[in-house]
Formats: C-alpha cells, sequence, structure tokens
C-alpha cells in the first residue's frame, strides 16, 4: 500500500513539479523518506519524473484500484468517506455484509478479484482482473419498502456514467443487468439488512466488466467488457468516481417523489416496449414490457390483455417474434 | 453441557425406571459412564431417582434451557432441527445474524441472558435471567416483500401460546407487542437479510418476560411477566415448544392467501377499534385503529375521516379520550 499522503501531494501537484524538500515539510517526514516512498509508489506501476532541481513529476497512474486515487477528485459528501480496496475477496458484496453493521455510510469495498462473485439467485459470476468489483453500503433511514429504490437507482448511475465518460449507448435490462449492443457488461447485485421498520443497510454491488478480456469471461454469457467496445482500456478510477457521485445525487432523499428518477430508469430501459418471456418461480410468462414501478416490478401486458405486476424473474428479450400474435395462433 | 442422548433417554422413559445396563446397552458405553453422567444431569438441577434394582428415574427437570428438553415433545419438522442454548450472549438476534447464512432454515437460538438486548428502533430491552430470550432463523423462499408476514405471524404464535398454555388473555399491541392486562410482556423484533428479489433469510427474536422479577425490568416500562400474572412459574420449554409448532403451521406457505392469518391477528388485537396516538418520524398521528393489511401496517381513520396507512411508529394506546370529538372541538 503505497503512502496515501505522498500519493495524494502528487496528484494534487498534477501537471508541475514538486520538491522533495516541499513534500518533505508538508508532511513532517525527510527528504529520504520522500525518496525512499516515491520507489515504492514506482513499484507498484506509478510513473514519476525525477529532476535534482525540480523536484518530483507524477506523470502516470497504473491501473490498479488504490483508495487515494478513487477519493482524488471525488465530488461527494457521504459516498466514498472509507474506501477499502483487496487485491483478492471471496465477494465483495460479503465482505460488505459483515462489515455492514458498523461501517460508515457511504463506505465502498473493492478488489482487483474475487473468487466467489454471485450474482442475482446465487448464481456464479466471472471476475476477472481488470473489471470493477464493487460494493458500496449505504445507510439511509428509510422504511425497508423503499429499498428497491436504491437498487433502481445503481442501475441509472452505472448506465448514465457510461454513457457521459465513454459515449457508450448503455441500456438497462430489466431488472438490473447493464447492456450495450444488448451485451451484458454489467450486473448489479443489490442486497439489505432491515428491521419491519428500519432499513439497517443496504449494499449495492457492481460486477463491471471495465478492462476484462472478453475471453477472460463466462463463455455462455452474452458479454462484453468497456475494453472491448471502445478498443481500449478505460480508467477505472474515473468510472468508479461518476457512479458514487451519480447514487449521491440520486440517493439523497430517498423519501422523495420516485417520478423522476422512475422516468430517468424508463429513458434508459433496454426492456419496456419489448417482447419478453419472464422465468419466474411460478412459470414462464410471455408479454409485451410495459413500464416498471417504484418497487422495482415489471409491468407486463400479456397476450390477453391482462396487465401482470412482476416482482422477480430473468427476463428474455424475444428478437423478431411478436408475442402477441403468436399467443393469438397457436 | 449434559449428555444428550442420556437426557433424553431419560426424559423417553418419563414415570418408569431404567436400568443403567439397559441405557448403557442402548448408548454403547460402560455402566459406569451412565453412573456418571446421572451425577453430571444431578448437578446441573435434574432430580434423578436411583434403585440399585429398577435404575433410575427422571422426575425432576431445573428451570434451563437445553436442547434436548425443549426438543422433547417438540411436534415439527423444520422449527428447532438446530437449537442452540446459551448461558449469556450480547443479543440472541445479533448471535442469529452472525450465523445466518450459513444456518439451515429453523435453527433456534437460545440465551439464558442478554446483556445487550435490543428492542425495536435500537433501543435497550431488558433481559435478566428466567425470561426467554429466542431467536427463530427462518428461509422461506419468498420475495422480501411477503417479509412482515413473518413477523405477523410472530405475534400470533406467541399470544396464542400464552392464551392456550396458561389461559392468559394475551393481546397483540400493534406493531408487535404482546400485552397482558395492558401491560408488556413481550416484544418482538423481526430482522431480514435479503437481495432484492429473494429472501435470504429472517431473524424473529422473541423477548418474553416468563420467570422474571418484575423489579429486574426496566421501571419505565408498563411491564409484566408470565410468573407475575399467573402467580407461579412456567414450564419455559412448553412455551418454546408450543410457539415454534405455531410458527410451523403459520409460515408453512407464505405465499398461500393471508387473510385467515390477518383476521386471526385482528382477533388478537388489542389495538383495533383504539384510539391511539402514533409518533412517527414525520411527527404524531392521532386516531383511530381501524385494521391491519399485510404489510403489517395500520390503517387509522384520522378525526377528518381520512385513513392513513402507517408503516412504522410506535402506538400509544389513548384511554378514556375521544380523539373524534377531541379533534372536531379544538
Amino acid at each position: 500500500m503505497a503512502n496515501p499522503e505522498i500519493l495524494s501531494l502528487l496528484l494534487q501537484c498534477h501537471g508541475r513539479f514538486v520538491s522533495g524538500q516541499e513534500m518533505a515539510t508538508a508532511l513532517g517526514v525527510s527528504r529520504t523518506s520522500i525518496w525512499k516512498e516515491v520507489n515504492s509508489l514506482r513499484s507498484r506501476g506509478f510513473i514519476i519524473e525525477a529532476s535534482s532541481r525540480k523536484g518530483y513529476l507524477l506523470t502516470g497512474c497504473p491501473d490498479i484500484l488504490d483508495p487515494t486515487i478513487v477519493r482524488f477528485g471525488l465530488n461527494t459528501e457521504r459516498m466514498g468517506r472509507e474506501i477499502l480496496c483487496y487485491q483478492e475477496v471471496a465477494s465483495t458484496n460479503a465482505l460488505a455484509r459483515e462489515i455492514a453493521e458498523t461501517a460508515i455510510d457511504g463506505t465502498v469495498v473493492l478488489s482487483e478479484e474475487q473468487t466467489v462473485g454471485r450474482g442475482r439467485m446465487d448464481r456464479g459470476w466471472s471476475s476477472p482482473p481488470g473489471g470493477i468489483w464493487m460494493s458500496l453500503i449505504l445507510k439511509p433511514r428509510i422504511h425497508p419498502m423503499l429499498a428497491p429504490r436504491i437498487n433502481i437507482c445503481a442501475g441509472i448511475a452505472l448506465a448514465t456514467s457510461i454513457k457521459d465518460l465513454f459515449g457508450l449507448n448503455a441500456r438497462i435490462k430489466w431488472p438490473n443487468d447493464i447492456l450495450i449492443r444488448d451485451r451484458k457488461v454489467s450486473g448489479i447485485l443489490t442486497e439489505v439488512g432491515a428491521d419491519m421498520d428500519r432499513l439497517r443497510y443496504a449494499i449495492v454491488g457492481w460486477g463491471i466488466n471495465a478492462n476484462v478480456d472478453i475471453e477472460a469471461l463466462h463463455p455462455d454469457w452474452n458479454a462484453t467488457s468497456l475494453q472491448a467496445e471502445l478498443g481500449h482500456s478505460v480508467d477505472r478510477s474515473e468510472l468508479i468516481r461518476s457512479i458514487l457521485e451519480e447514487m449521491e445525487g440520486f440517493t439523497r432523499d430517498l423519501t422523495d417523489e420516485f417520478r423522476p428518477v422512475l422516468d430517468r430508469w424508463r429513458s434508459l430501459s433496454a426492456t419496456l416496449g419489448r417482447d419478453v418471456r419472464i422465468i419466474t418461480h411460478e412459470g414462464d410468462i410471455i408479454g409485451r414490457a410495459v413500464d416498471v414501478d417504484d418497487k422495482g416490478a415489471l409491468l407486463t401486458e400479456l397476450p390477453s390483455g391482462e396487465m401482470r405486476q412482476i416482482m422477480a424473474g430473468d427476463c428474455i428479450h424475444l428478437r423478431g417474434l411478436d408475442c402477441f400474435l403468436d399467443g393469438r395462433e397457436r
């Protein structure tokens, strides 16, 4: 782990040299300590120019997850007040769950790899290096009935960030996958701990195929990565900051009128207006996805015209098949 | 901890002597081992008669919480498959939370005392010896939206058990206190761990003033105990068995039609039909409690005639005061 203060100073002096003496004075350490720490940062992949006259200049950061880098330029009050970065964990959500009772609101857990990444319904999830495996612990004072709103915000925050930063047309597939060109670039798993009348915590877990080789992902999944879509790697820390900033805005008051948020979800949806097959515990439902409500349920019009509120299930987007005609003719 | 097999055998032979040889053969140990274990049970307060001709006879059990005693005569399939008894824990709900992810459905956690008992809204809860401080871990495959049903069942299960076993008129005060003669004999704290589309676990915590000296309870609370109401102590294990049996019946299929359960709640309610003041985050609400819904919300008629669905709050039963008149006249 790099000395966060020296790294922070070098980041703040972006574009200009800072002398070893200036750093030593600012941090209350010797110039030799500075020199040692600079070398330690270099060994982690940071590119730092040194000039005996002018001092040190940070010219490049490695593609690593580091609290100091993530926090640098992060424009939030609550999100990311605590940022924990790991090389490898079983799953960031599991780790977040362990610390959730005592963690502060806005705590972020990041890991370069997950050994037991988990998707919805306890399915496996590939978590190779280069991805963003991130969990955010939130402790809003709300009734647990409002928790689905956090999950809805999590999808919007990521899709919006990908659009804004990289210009990719990211869309939300119900309930909460993020697609680019109909391929999955991220899954979101939100968990809660709650009393009956009070949310104790929510944990939003994003698994984002950022700088991931598509070959490293599960071959059965129709997956893509930001790197594959763009043809180059992305600044993962920048994406993380953007997600946290979006989440802070969205979750400021979850008891507020939720219609504007739902409107944003609708505008980003890959599912609404499409014919879908939804696999539920009670069997398959085929119909047209019409709307989403503030519980995150999908409102689906069956071929009979009946409207169905679907709380949970796996959604398959049907292609080139009009289920309405289909339903009538067979 | 007593040897559960020897205790179990003595319990099964209730009312008749069982020879040391018979026990030794049944359990595959020596007669000396049996003799040692019998003495060990005696040192824990079990009263065991011994006759050199006839063998051993259990004539009395101490008032302790022991898995073998609780399980003896327990008529359930799921509830109590695992029973963990402690002398002292911080809180049985906290311990249950720690083991919930790996625990089996129906696991029970019991403790003679709690050092940090917790009520609703993180309030303190007195947990002196003689009470029943119990948590039940449930893992039904349901949507988290249905979790409030478990909480509703927990109140009915306890009130019904107290009525049936002891003939006391136990009633449910919304949201989930159990009252006898308008004094609190138990509080219930239900917690959940959930994904957005699946309950991972629910933990029902009952704090029951069973054989508790009223003086040992918090003086500010209008509390009573079963012992105080009856004038004698109760068999705590019998009450625990009854609660578990009731819970098994109620929670067999939580997706079923819930109206019959709500009807039972209504018939046991101390709150419905009364004028109440409910302290909520958004301020106090005064009105008449009219009904409860399957989310556990209290439907309250305001003096204006408006109906209000109250999801969470502290309820005060008003006495000798007609809030409707009151509301109109001031």
